[in-house]
């Protein structure tokens, strides 16, 4: 029996991310994304900044988010994120947020991530090292 | 013989919109979206500003971008904004971002809004005069 | 013996939030003053969302921050918010941000919030709930 | 005779740059300093993006910004950027945002950089080009 490892990172929604209409701008749950994603990261051993420092990054070569309600000032919100797909280069994030409040589902979405090299900006596979950790999060043994 | 207008807003990356791979976050991508959507229904003749007085807004149901190539700070950009399709309560736009020193496109990517009830958050029917508005703007005559 | 509230909030920095220096763009930490204030509101039980209901809101007359080192991505910071002053219409607030991670002080600032009516923008004499809360807040008997 | 060199940059107040109360957020005004602040390097002849790849960068020391009335979704603002002081290893500039829909004031306010080594983030003498280029800027002939 395996799952998959979903990572949990909760926020609150900032005065700054609200818009004229009293809820989150639609541009912000793809920051919020962004949070999961660095959150997922951490979790499954992945040291980020580290990547960069050797000059290897992730670019989002692909994003789309599904708005199901809105997300209101300071209300307290949990991304869940986890991975979907896991390619040569490329690596296929899911997201969904939901309310701590109400419950209620926001938004959903996914993201693709291309591993490049931070000089040139060409796609390199993944590292060996990434790479395993990201099986291990797709299909991690239950119980652990 | 007919065209589908498209409008085309001008701007330049902001320091701000930068991050720390030097390029514009993808999450800015969205902010541009909107700049273009704005200055595409000011184009067209639907005051968006009068319209949220009156009680009635969009809000944005879904969101997909597909990044090309990263922008730069200081880069030129140009968002060319056009209506893809009308449905009863909605209205699919499609978005290109494209470099005005290098010609490479950055982006492309759609928005589906949702006419909506400000009060109630409810989808409502596209107003008359503003469905007038996004059929010409689909097909209007060439030439003009 | 009496001391003044002092309230912590803590963040991480956002990706979203670096810029081409590899370091969050000035600009956020307003932002972060920003989820410090509302901490800080919530904490001595003024209820922000609340009073925006009844039409009372605040807008910030000024607002300074001075930089004393660089913020990286994902560091662990801490906003430390308490009321500086209190005076008719207005209340002045101060923060101290500092690295969890390194315990260097990173900014130290202040903002000038003024009371207004939500639909006349003209100030209004803080209400009498509020200044009890905020008296309290910057003189509230020690050991408590 | 001589005057100040003064560069205005226009800009849009953007839907995702407003909050609940319906106006611009308080920390978008110094992205919009941001944007006079490059607009006026560029103007001047300093090229920033140029200085950074030589490992030279400014850092903001200081900011701060009065607040004198809301800027309001859509509205066309433009910012006034001048050069106020030149230090030894910094240089203050000062702006004015005015809106040019109701030529009403909409904030004022200053930051102080400091020149700085990319690497090191320590402060260096601003270099002789660029001091020469301010120079003029705090006072060239007038008529020109």
């Amino acid at each position: 029996m395996s799952a998959r490892v979903v990572v949990e990172e909760q926020l609150r929604v900032r005065y700054a991310e609200t818009d004229a209409l009293g809820v989150a701008y639609y541009a912000n749950h793809f920051v919020w994304f962004g949070v999961g994603r660095v959150s997922f990261l951490r979790q499954i051993g992945l040291d980020f900044a580290a990547a960069e420092r050797e000059g290897i990054s992730f670019v989002v070569a692909e994003a789309t988010c599904r708005y199901h309600a809105p997300a209101r000032f300071d209300e307290r919100l949990a991304v869940r994120t986890s991975i979907q797909e896991i390619g040569q280069t490329s690596l296929t994030m899911s997201y969904q947020i939901s309310s701590l409040d109400s419950s209620r589902v926001i938004a959903t979405g996914e993201t693709v991530q291309v591993f490049i090299n931070m000089q040139t900006h060409e796609p390199v596979a993944i590292p060996t090292k990434a790479r395993r950790l990201f099986d291990q999060a797709l299909s991690h043994p239950s119980g652990s």
